[in-house]
């Protein structure tokens, strides 16, 4: 109960730190047969990698990722599956700095106290690139939703600082490096993060995953409704302070009359509750949205504590992106499958079992 | 894992429908030696209750909780501890024409697809009545965190509608109807209540929740943050469209400049963050808000169809509250305390051993 | 992580102590569309409950369970189960000179220590009364696997002391207040039972559970195997000391040739095993034995100290089973069944969506 | 909950298989602060290794640790803890005549109907190999609690076929490739396996472990008590028919009388009761012994069929223990370990803000 493993069928444990020997995780409850292999995870690995432009951090990280068990003859067999990937480019020293200074905004604080030790090197745990794990093994929930249900996921940036899009063409969220599905924010994107750059400062930013014929039924009432475990694993992804499912905060101005989603012989009218009524799925599009908070290891120095409680300065020098909310895309895809996944399986244990009914309405198209 | 049991050590288990024989739970892991009553408990039961103000549904639900064990001479054994309320008042009369018919904004539709059938009667399982037992099991939680860490839990209405509050003022919270801890907004909200009864329609609501004096330390990364924990809560409330920490959806425009909270020798110098850095209790207060959707029982008439899949038409004439979110403070501050006692023991678990080391800040005052 | 939930899917949550106001508890999981009532569940409950015959306590346990929700029109809905049984015979009185004194082969010593604290009446919750619900519980669970699967579960006294029954005839164990299956034992039985009444002693005795027609697959390596869940439901039963698969202690004097099970296009050649391979069911048989100790409440005195750690002695009048082996009966069946129930629902969320594959042997008739 | 992870809050989840590219594990929930090296999980191992007598497999398994993360500077951090050992001498050739046939007494027919394929590799995941990283996570847990409670486990066998130990002395136990306590009885033993291995034959073993200086209150009644989930733990291990606690299977001829353990201002007299009551620890010994089957690999020709369901002979020609219960002695250990650890940190989380109680009896010497 440290933490380290999330889902409740299909589990995904991680560990493994920014600067150590290398990152890893395992990968339990995934049906066998399956057909995957390295290649198929290293997709979402390669979008999620760092230094594929140069508005995310320049740092190398070659996250090639290696399946230890689980598979053979390219096949799932049902039993666990281990994930590895080799810390490669490590370089300590940039870090050594810190190690005795907390740096504003990030976990160095809490983790010293709750610990009473760190690995201070690159954030240790609490670095964003233990969530390399997390794309592998949603990569596995990803294709066996495809494979078996035709579910498809697409993440994408809705905003970044005072950018926001106003369409959504899949088509164009991965020519770009923002991951950006209107493609005619680009530029205004690109001049947006230039100036950034020279300010040496970062920029929150919003991100978006639609999940597209997910079957009516998904979700545990009355604690793991699919909301609330969406909920769960997206304020858990690094940097996330706000989470919202269809209209999210929108809701606080919305009347009963023009918020409740109304049913026709055809189909629900809309979606403003964004594809889940009482914590379970509607088989209508799944929306979920959420706020990620600017990175803090900016140029701009600032104020901070020594571990003996005396003040210093921080400036961060290191490889950083200015915008921590780009790279969460596939992030948030993954744990998006790996949530879906879940409660596909604690689904089909419980009613598997029960006579099929007929779904009284159309599947959204 | 069907869903009805929150939390790791501390747990909660419920069960209950609208209108069955009685709705109750099992609280699991509590300390022993903590001196509680049914008095204790009964306290927010009745700041949940309906029927307190008009702005709130005329059902009377006594809502009277009985302990059925766990407690011996009036303090808690560490066994696990039962609590029942039984329904007193069910009229199922009034729900019988909802028998065949899914009412838009429901749970109806989805618990049919799921089960194959379904409790109507008043919602069944998916009524927000089941939230009183959580309640209940939070005055436990409450209780604990108060008496041993001096912890004080705070919720109230942020925004109805168009009116959002100013100033929060929390001896001002449970002094009217709308647990609004603003004065100067009761004439407001007064009116925009009545005027919304006249309509026949709903309307959303903010609601936000405060814990003061949580000890740095608490939240397990990389999955079981205390903030992704705090989102898992506060999503399966029923209702429940969007969840903040700290400035939530603000951070999409901030600048790290802006966003990050520096460290002083005297303590943190502002509090963006909500409490909790790299998903782990600062020692700050930790601040969550929530968006909670128009009711969507309302007696403006809306297309839907039955079971059958024909088309038909639904006004709810039943007593319901015209805004969910009020009676939501109590249910919202029970989920918090619940959540933090089971961070608090989970702390303790791994922690205990190591040697205490002193905090290098002060607690916020 | 209380102890008080057995079961991963299909869980079973119990409170309740011997002397409070009532035991109850919460089945979660359950597949809708059951027919369960309350007469389903007393069968068991009343061949559980004491005062049944002569050789078991004189106490008047009433336990008459109510069903408070998860059941609508007489099935199940898929929701979380309420399940109670109010105390009605509690004669605290009986029982207050163990207050301040440990009873050897009790826990209250052990409960005294962890807790500091407990309800000492009747035992509190380690008192066997609490099984009562497992009882209830398990009847849920043998109903659908019987209904669903045809899996019947039958317990019996397969050795009390010295007499030890040569042949298991099933018809036979309900006829008999011993549950022995073994007709040519009764008498040499009820004469050993009655000598040891005159002794003021007790006796251990061993009980044994088998499954029928539990299908191939069951079960989930490497730590969830099916025997290792079961041995963890049955040494869990209050006063088992030792649990065995299949040959069990034997094994140890066993050679190869002699133990594995050989297969013929026509079943299994025999049953060494027990009916679990590599920790998943064969399809054969799935027999388990266990050792229950003598009860320690005898009138026998005994040394002992009381709670400041001072000499006492302790004689045990209440009215007590001279031995508690033969009660256990039905709780071994009850936790056979909701083993295998979990265990099914675990098989199915995992491989549902696998081919199905014609089992390549007969089934044991 | 595929059955990869034990424990609850000292959790370990393994993967791979006999054959794969390599097999690992996470263990989560380690306190911070423990020195711990890879070194100090290789004793263990090295005690594990086949290959170390003639009466163990003469495979060649390095068995070389690696630990991944979670330690930092020589100190556990907090975080999960990754594990690798690789496959170095894999030789898969030797065992592709068992791809389409079922070994009797193997896990061969029971995988390929619950998954539909199976890794045969070597036995794949049912392999005992497995079993190493359980040692490893094993030694971590050893290593902790000698040196925050001093607490000291010693496993050894107590019988091998017809010969059993009498006496136990554990410095003898380390100095034989029996991990036999009892000097008097290695001649025996070595000419009972020199017959076996003569006869192409295997035997069963029983296998103990006791478990000095654990304080009195680990155990979660009702269902997680210690000496169930010690019941899980050692049935989960490969072989094992059989647990027992204290006096196991004895007690079933035992009387009241006589099996209660009695106390004294000095201790308990006795400790038939193995260190549990209540399923809680009493702060004697606590003793748990287990019974494992032969080895199923044996020269012997067998009957069985082939994946068609068609008869076949199968004759095991690979290297294999003539007894695994041999090498069971360090894997019972490392479970052992594993299971007061994790109770450790249950008792500390629910009870760590209780008033601490004095042990009214001396602890056991």
């Amino acid at each position: 109960m440290a933490g380290n493993t999330f889902g409740k069928l299909f589990t995904v444990t991680t560990f493994g730190e920014s600067h150590g020997v290398a990152i890893g995780g395992v990968v339990d409850g995934c049906p066998p047969g399956l057909e995957i292999s390295e290649a198929d995870l290293q997709v979402d690995l390669d979008r999620r990698k760092p230094g594929t432009s140069r508005y995310t951090t320049a740092r190398r990280e070659e996250d090639e990722v290696k399946i230890l068990s689980g598979v053979f003859e390219g096949k799932t067999t049902g039993t666990s599956i281990g994930l590895l990937i080799n810390n490669t480019d490590q370089r300590s020293k940039d870090y050594s700095k810190i190690k005795d200074t907390f740096r504003p905004g990030h976990a160095d604080y809490t983790y010293q106290q709750k610990y009473g030790l760190r690995d201070y090197r690159g954030g240790g745990r609490s670095s964003a690139r233990e969530t390399a794990i997390r794309v592998a093994a949603g990569g596995i929930a990803k294709k066996y939703l495809k494979q078996v249900h035709g579910i498809e996921i697409h993440g994408y940036l809705s905003q970044l600082g005072p950018v926001k899009i106003d369409t959504v063409d899949h088509a164009v969220t991965n020519t770009n490096p923002f991951f950006c599905p209107d493609a005619s924010k680009l530029e205004a994107l690109d001049e947006y993060m230039r100036n950034l750059k020279k300010e040496g400062d970062s920029i929150g930013a919003k991100v978006s995953v639609v999940a597209k014929h997910v079957p009516v039924g998904l979700g545990e009432p009355v604690f793991d409704r699919l909301d609330a475990d969406l909920a769960h694993a997206m304020m858990g992804i690094n940097a996330v302070k706000g989470v919202e499912v269809g209209d999210g905060f929108d809701v606080v101005e919305q009347k009963g009359s023009a918020h409740r989603d109304e049913l026709t012989p055809d189909g629900f009218a809309s979606n403003h509750a964004g594809g889940v009524l009482g914590g379970i799925s509607t088989g209508q599009d799944i929306l979920v949205s959420m706020a990620l908070k600017p990175t803090s290891s900016i140029t701009v120095p600032g104020n901070t504590i020594d571990v003996k409680g005396e003040a210093a300065e921080v400036i961060t020098k290191g490889r950083h992106d200015p915008c921590v909310g780009i790279r969460a895309v596939p992030i948030a895809e993954a744990m998006m499958a790996i949530v879906l996944m879940d409660h596909l399986l604690r689904h089909r244990a419980q009613n598997a079992g029960v006579q099929s009914i007929t779904p009284v309405i159309p599947a959204q198209k």
